[in-house]
């Protein structure tokens, strides 16, 4: 076996059966391979959230085979494709629409790729609507089984695959316009914000028309009852969070929300009541 | 090893820790076995649902034993089957209650079945609400490890075994009457219509009292924004879809809903828009 | 490899890819180790509804490493630990938050313990809020390969770990004070009552101000409809049922709800048709 991880991410959801056919797809092919879950629950078609996922997983999965589909065009004109990065340490089989493009590009870029989109190993299928189990999986296992790029599919000029559109911060003098990129399960809000981006240790943090001062802090704790503060996240990133409170719920923030990081603010406390309705 | 894959499907949610003790009880037995995760979200109680999924999966699920259990008569009068199909290819294994009812039929037919109700292999239990842990689960991991249906419980005739009760879709005239059988995830709602009997491209799709024009396409994108579509879904019927949008929230459309596919229609468009609000 | 079998809990969800980036360190660590879920849907920070969850599967769970992360700590002055018990049949590693306390309880104790908050097995990372992929899981994979208690961290004092608080039912002359330590998928409501107290057959159920007949039943079905249950459930606790209905949704109880039981009570019926309303 010439990889013997998948690792595999969807917006399948847990409650329809889809994951577990196209894992039962995959091993009838390649039968000891190891199914590695990423998500499975990626909003339907949020092809970007997706990316963005994966592409903050990348450093950690094990190397072999990525398979990703949040595919909102099956069936429809986007190319199947292929992706070997790394020379081949790691080859990732989804749709070309964006959605593996942030790992591509996170890992080095493509060294090589094939459309497979009328893929051989493509199986007989009753409807157009699942290529997972019909096209992607299959080709994915295939490759496992040491099957070769040029097998499975037709060989593209990387360069032409479906580039991903991340949003990138601003500056406006002193003030940082930043975008929420996710939000996790436990409310904190991923900005698209480097730490080295921060010179100050104290901000006002604006959502809309509501200003809140946030400082920065390296653990939950040192938070007081309703602060917020900006702290790094577990993929480096600033993040927007409170202590044991979803910071996405008491400030209404939610992925593509634009927050603006004024420098300075008070020490503690609420700067603008009149406008903090607006946000609890 | 006589089956190396138990294929698993429950009600029980992944929040509780079911699935994982009934998982840790079958490796217990049976180390090396591979569970196959089906689903384990098929909603509470929800037998008709369970019944569907495993149906709608059997045909890419691989060889061994399917562990089904959704059970709302647990402790009760209702009979534990494990029911042979295929001459011992797979055996089925869960409540009979009608659950493993549309895969036997779909597979052929059962070549023989056991009542396991009083197995010998039942587990002491503290209670009598988890048959998945105490009895389902002990049985399967048995059954892979070689143990024959003779073994684990009282040959009964397959005969005897609860039918499944599917709707069947109706022609009164020109009109279809079906139902919804399975809203998926992206709000697809599979209706029990085959191909074969949509005989226009073009219909009036009728909801309670509301109609709206539907035509036939082979993929999402074919579709213009609101336009509903009527597709080939991936276990080959007929599913109402839109573009990107959930189907079953614009039509309030859920499992067991009726709807009437009226030949013919206007070009596209909204034929009724007195009668929409009551859809939208 | 010392250790098999990983039993994994968290609170991390299965949307966010945390649990799938922790097994993908584990694996990179202990390829051939088998990581047996729990549970990941624990509520946010629920450290105590992380910890009876774990306790309820302790008796049915492989031996192996348990690696539980409830951890609203993270980073903070909490120390990380692993516990050994049973002479190392079983590894407990976690945040010293009370989470493996209750299971470290059940099976007679720790016999060893370790603090691992400064283990030179933790992982460089780019910020501090994810110790299980940075600290618990690559000391959980390091256990499975045999590496020692004493080389992943510092001995210390088993008695001074963080210890549980579970609340104890009590009596008021023949009225059981108790509380709802868990709601399941099927709205099931687990008391904190062993069936030895329940001396009657028939009691009122006083949720608030409202009473409401109950009665002890062996089975789901032997309830009327809208009837209220006491079973003995799959962990041998008492628990208030309907059958095919949600009692927690009908009796408005949630974890830590009181509840009492007073002995007596009708043949069944509604007995204070006044306050029920409050209730449904």
């Amino acid at each position: 076996m010439r990889y013997d991880t998948v690792n595999f991410l969807t917006d399948y959801g847990l409650a329809d059966e889809f994951v577990g056919v196209v894992k039962s797809v995959i091993h009838s092919i390649a039968p000891t391979v190891r199914i590695a879950d990423v998500s499975h629950n990626i909003a339907p078609h949020d092809v970007r959230g997706g990316g963005l996922a994966l592409a903050r997983s990348a450093a950690y999965l094990n190397p072999g085979v990525v398979l990703a589909v949040v595919d909102p065009g099956v069936g429809g004109a986007r190319k199947a494709v292929a992706v070997e990065v790394g020379d081949g340490a790691t080859i990732l089989v989804g749709p070309d629409n964006g959605l593996l493009a942030p790992t591509v590009a996170l890992v080095g870029g493509a060294t090589a790729a094939a459309d497979i989109t009328h893929s051989p190993f493509r199986l007989d299928a009753p409807g157009p609507t699942f290529d997972g189990r019909d096209l992607f999986g299959p080709v994915a296992a295939q490759l496992c089984m040491g099957v070769s790029l040029a097998e499975v599919g037709t060989p593209i000029d990387p360069a032409l695959l479906m580039p991903a559109v991340m949003p990138v911060s601003a500056r406006e003098g002193d003030t940082i316009v930043a975008e929420v990129l996710w939000v996790d399960r436990f409310g904190n809000c991923q900005l698209n914000v480097d730490p080295d981006e921060l010179d100050a240790t104290r901000y006002s943090l604006q959502v809309a028309d509501a200003q809140r001062p946030a400082r920065r802090v390296t653990h939950f704790e040192a938070l007081g009852s309703g602060e917020v503060g900006l702290m790094i996240d577990s993929s480096g990133m600033v993040a927007i969070v409170l202590n044991r409170t979803s910071a996405a719920a008491e400030l209404r923030l939610g992925p593509s929300s634009e927050v603006r990081l004024h420098v300075g603010g008070t020490d503690g406390g609420v700067t603008t009541p009149v406008t903090l309705g607006k946000l609890a």
